[in-house]
């Protein structure tokens, strides 16, 4: 069967109502109920992790019995999984619910399994529209899901020769002005920023994300990571976020719990330390890396060590753009041993 | 007065024939001598120092009073100045030649002032025709004659985290093909190659210039610094010229030799370092650094310690261009403290 134009409409408007959802451990979904002769009587989107599914969420708008013989155009497939909340494919089918169009699969495999549920119960259903719209909305939470914990985006800014600062440690400043802009940009599109207490007490970081004076809307959460104090002034606890402080050298663990907090990506931005140990734990997904035509030598390097200890074992990346940025010139690169950016895989655990 | 077409022609086969004399202490010069209407009835060359100028090696060419009143065609103002051979200036009007055309200005302040000298004698002189084309072919020696040494590049390859090799010592190879066949086609425009003994011990290079198993047919001369042995049956012993060695730490009095034997640039190509030796010593007027997209991490750094103490004594270097190759990506920079590239200064003695 075909999908109408009505229902193609209908999705094009539940993308934009997943949109008003919140980042997190769940998805961004959206949904609409269309009448029998194809006019939206309800819709609803995600709200995040505790409340009700999109489709619950709009299944909540109408009185019993109003979507009897209603098709439900949903962003991502029906969860057939009871955690916080039921299983949407049962709340659909109780409602009467008689047609479902979705348009990605539910890739967890405790949540999948509604396409098939609703059809066992007699629901037509049809499956994959406009699903590249629905995977961009969500590329970051897919990831998450298929890493199994935030993608993490290693960032520094370097001298040609590889050092982040001077011998004396003064390093304001090594890029221009079009680079530090454009690490202010792409700090708005992370969920948080991770920083080491050396670099907190050395340098005073406000982690925010600003355009000039002004902040971002989007601001990432700040992290802090070691065993030392963060003093009671610090730029980082005037943040519009609250801070995040791990006293730990695991960082796997820190990365875990950053991903049960529904942090889907990271930006891990310095020091030299830091960066050099998730690059060496393999918690490294992609690098950005800001180099200045500027030489400084001396040992103030913007990585230490990787565990390389021979050629052959060389980190290689692989370079997805070189972007001149005024007299610098950014490398955006991904390890060429990690599989972000491989299709997804189909074997986790569904997370909602 | 206007130049003659058949003085243009003239001037660009003086322009042919320069290119046949050598590159060294002396510029590349050819001269042309128009009969009275117009023919060619003389040409030459410089052949390299101690030998005649262009203007002398074409006058030998006739008989006594064939050249009266004949035009020389040159392409650098006849010389005013007695070194291993007479001024030219007094060789001309001796010769009787009634008019002279010559491209560029002599910029040597002992060998200038050629053309008042030929005025004073009576003769027309016209200036400038093709000073570009002759600018161009005598780049490097303007620029070594400017600059009072040789041009020098420091070039080397480094993983985008500044690293020259691994922590054991490994490096073959960080950068890919394509960097590494540019390297050789830069090589074949260079007159020497500079390493440390550090390198040949270590890597045994041949400092040759190859596309693939061939020499290209230009070959650097290849030059050792420093106080260790070269082993008899290093490659380098090998190479097309006889390697100079200098056992000494006084780039100064190395690259003053240089000078003096003609080299017009030199490639410092290793290793670390003798590269942050030329660079502390201020004796570097170019880098090309190939940053091929790997980290190695460790402390094999492709530079050691420039003397550079705060971030306000950085060397900054002015990108001339960023040249991808393959996935690797080639920095051309000069130091923004360095004037190799400015316009000729005039206060310079001459050389030849």
């Amino acid at each position: 069967m075909a999908v109408h134009e009505a229902e193609r409409r209908a999705m094009a408007r539940a993308l934009e109502l997943a949109a008003h959802g919140p980042r997190g451990i769940n998805p961004q979904v959206g949904a609409v109920i269309l009448s029998p002769a194809g006019e939206i009587i309800a819709e609803g989107w995600h709200h995040g992790a505790g409340t009700p599914h999109a489709e619950v969420d709009a299944l909540s708008k109408l009185h019993d019995g109003d979507a009897r013989g209603a098709t439900a155009v949903v962003t991502l497939e029906p969860c057939n999984h009871t955690g916080r909340t039921g299983p949407c494919a049962v709340a659909l089918i109780e409602a009467g619910i008689s047609r479902v169009i979705y348009a990605l699969d539910d890739p967890g495999a405790m949540s999948g399994g509604g396409a098939q549920r609703l059809r066992g119960a007699g629901v037509e259903v049809e499956a994959g529209e406009q699903a590249d719209g629905a995977r961009a909305l969500i590329a970051d939470w897919l990831t998450a899901l298929r890493l199994g914990r935030p993608h993490i985006t290693v960032k520094w800014a370097q001298s040609l020769d590889g050092r982040a600062a001077a011998d004396d440690g003064t390093s304001q400043w090594i890029t221009g002005p079009a680079a530090r802009a454009d690490v202010h940009r792409r700090r708005a599109e992370a969920d948080a920023i991770l920083v080491g207490t050396g670099t907190v007490l050395a340098d005073d970081p406000a982690l925010t994300a600003r355009d000039g004076d002004m902040l971002y809307e989007h601001q990432p959460i700040p992290v802090v990571i070691g065993s030392r104090a963060t003093p009671a002034d610090a730029a980082v606890r005037r943040h519009p976020h609250e801070a995040l402080f791990y006293d730990t050298d695991d960082l796997h663990s820190v990365v875990a719990d950053l991903h049960e907090r529904g942090i889907q990506n990271a930006f891990i931005e310095g020091g030299p330390t830091l960066a050099s140990a998730f690059i060496t734990a393999g918690l490294a997904d992609r690098v950005l890396a800001y180099v200045a035509p500027v030489l400084l030598g001396g040992g103030r390097l913007a990585l230490t060590d990787i565990g390389v200890p021979t050629i052959a074992a060389a980190r290689r990346l692989t370079i997805e753009e070189w972007v001149p940025l005024g007299a610098d010139m950014l490398a955006i690169a991904r390890f060429e041993d990690d599989e972000s950016d491989d299709d997804e895989s189909d074997d986790n655990e569904g997370v909602r």
